[in-house]
């Protein structure tokens, strides 16, 4: 099998003397050579502004630009290139939704549904447009293996207007049964929006078939440069949203007092737009039809496997999160006893192995968990088990630096 | 004196078999060898999520990343890096702005006044409060060379809550009067935002000296990637706005109902920034910093001047802003009688030349002026005399391909 690792420049580096162990690729995944050399190719040959000249540069750069929207459309299987809204991030994607969206929408009385898993994006954003207007936000909560159990689904009724909720947990690692909570949510008529930030990079979605109204992922996490994330949302609700932004390429006709609004997808992508993020987009989706889903999900699920297995061996490993491999993504957290997270991380930096310490951007799950703060060791399909194998057998020097017994 | 050009790789490409010229700079400049490079070496050696993590490519991330904070806050003589605030592009930080202030501050009886040279980011944004809040839109006009007069300054006054100006138009060239109308709009006690898109790239900016509230541009009109925007504030205001997106690293403590939000600058950043663009502008300072700007205002001033002598000197031509050299920057502006603009573009295209054709994103400008659309040509300091001399050469041959005599 071919060795991916030499797809990465960057995992040939050393940090403190030792080889490098990334484990923090749910934070951000590291980007192939060939995510690298699209962008070096688009600045040394094609850079334009797009949509706004008729040179050749200009051309070349709307149609590096515009590929790139069918490209996700393919890869998601969204009926039209319309529904393909491109943002900096999926924090951003998430809150055009909720200013051009839900701000219109939502009124006293009425609900918003999302899980106590969400990460602050999904969760903070909601919980400010409740505050301005006056509806409740209401919290499905996971069980204690960090499951959502689907007599959950109840919270959503007659009053919820919007569900919001993750496809994978970041912190839990467990995928969400998004499928039931939007046939619950269409059934009360209530919009569904999927934050697929974790999912995308690991498994193949298909939004036809998911049928959500909207869905949100960031570039970052998928092999591509930051500064860029999606938006998709079905036509018909999208046409009749609100602006967001107001600037160039989003407009019609400008008047001194009056414009009107350019069509989808334009009409949500106020100003120049991050060409290269998008363009390292494209070449990171085509990076992974060349892996293919099936071969990242085989190795990233055995990695998952093995460390699980491995870390429930020790005695002083709290895993957060399930402890089998049912509905589970490639993110394990954990709690050394007696340990603070940050002094794990830390510790385990200088051996060269980077995991994640905190609240991991989900500050009420933590909390509802009983959970202070904890680690996290998330996996992509370039690490392999001799990494793990380091890491784990680097969790007993932790303890013994911080003065316990190994076992 | 140092040939810049070999530093632009782009330069060298050739478009319809013809040697590139690009005279398109001011929708987006080229990127220099050294600004990818940077790129290259963040993704390659530095990469982690900035702030979201203590092993050591988190803490390389975020060195990468704060590190162009406090170099624009040099570059721009900003009184503190709480100051500097990373968005995905100038329209991005244009609405914030509106978003989070003037959504706030501004109501029925006020007035918001503009120049009627606004590009639509900074033009449209403040329609659309004017038009949510019930202020009214207030418009200076230039006169018939384009420039600002002063006596447009009267229609600042006590009910004025905002003043929108752009430093420089990317229409017109004009540099206007910012630091008159700054002095006005503060003397009734209004908050002025200078659009500064155009004037960074070409000029140094000292934002204590000129005193504006707010500030805002764009990394690739001044050599960086695309996806990178920064506004500034004074610490007092932003202080006082609410937060515009919310998500990740924006927060300090999340619960189920509430949420306190981090510090400046931190607040308005929600979310993974697009650190290889913030990467990729630090770059461009130092590059800007390496050329120096008197070198970029000479070599541009010698060729604005001397495009500007041979167009004129072409009775078919007629320029769009001012004639003359007085407080003008590297754009220019033209028409070429009886034909579209974007068949000017069109054509010269065929022999290389890059020029853009259209409204340029400020119709209600040239609606004013009574110019359908028009075509532009503006300079870095790489373009060269022998690239202008092909550009307006082949403007005689746009006139003969379109039926008319040359001269």
């Amino acid at each position: 099998m071919k060795n991916f690792r030499e797809d990465f420049p960057i995992l040939n580096e050393e940090v403190r003397g030792q080889k490098l162990i990334y484990l923090d690729s749910a934070a951000t995944s590291q980007r192939p050579l060939k995510v690298l050399e699209a962008v070096m190719k688009y600045d040394k040959e094609e850079n334009g502004n797009p949509h706004r000249g008729s040179h050749t540069l200009s051309l070349r750069a709307t149609e590096a630009f515009e590929s790139v929207r069918e490209k996700v459309r393919e890869f998601l299987n969204a009926r039209s290139t319309k529904e393909i809204i491109f943002t900096k991030n999926a924090t951003e994607a998430i809150n055009l939704v909720a200013y051009s969206y839900a701000l219109n929408e939502v009124q006293k009385g009425d609900s918003i549904v999302i899980t106590i898993a969400e990460h602050h994006a999904n969760l903070v954003t909601w919980q400010q447009i409740a505050k301005k207007t006056g509806a409740e936000l209401r919290f499905m909560y996971v069980d204690d293996q960090g499951r959502l159990p689907l007599e959950e689904l109840h919270k959503i009724d007659e009053t919820t207007k919007i569900v919001a909720c993750t496809h994978m947990s970041n912190v839990l690692g467990s995928i969400f049964p998004v499928k039931e909570i939007i046939r619950k949510a269409h059934e009360v008529e209530a919009k569904v929006l999927i934050d697929g930030a974790q999912a995308v990079p690991h498994m193949p979605v298909d939004l036809q078939e998911l049928d959500c109204d909207f869905y949100v992922f960031s570039g970052h996490k998928m092999y591509s440069l930051m500064g860029v994330g999606v938006l998709y949302g079905k036509e018909e609700i999208l046409e009749n949203m609100e602006p967001f932004l107001f600037g160039g390429d989003m407009i019609e006709y400008v008047y001194e007092q009056e414009t009107s609004f350019n069509e989808l997808p334009y009409k949500f992508e106020a100003g120049t737009q991050g060409v290269e993020g998008i363009v390292s987009l494209g070449a990171a989706i085509d990076y992974i039809r060349e892996v293919t889903y099936p071969v990242i999900h085989e190795r990233e699920m055995e990695l998952t496997s093995y460390a699980l297995q491995k870390l429930k061996a020790l005695p002083y490993i709290k895993i957060v999160g399930p402890p089998d491999m049912e509905d589970r993504g490639a993110v394990v957290s954990f709690v050394v006893d007696g340990v603070h997270p940050h002094d794990v991380s830390m510790i385990l930096d200088h051996y060269g192995v980077g995991v994640r310490a905190g609240h991991h951007c989900a500050q009420p799950l933590l909390r509802y968990l009983k959970v202070f703060s904890c680690s996290r060791a998330s996996f992509a399909f370039y690490n392999t088990k001799e990494e793990i194998d380091v890491f784990v057998d680097k969790l007993d020097e932790v303890r013994r630096v911080m003065g316990y017994g190994s076992k």
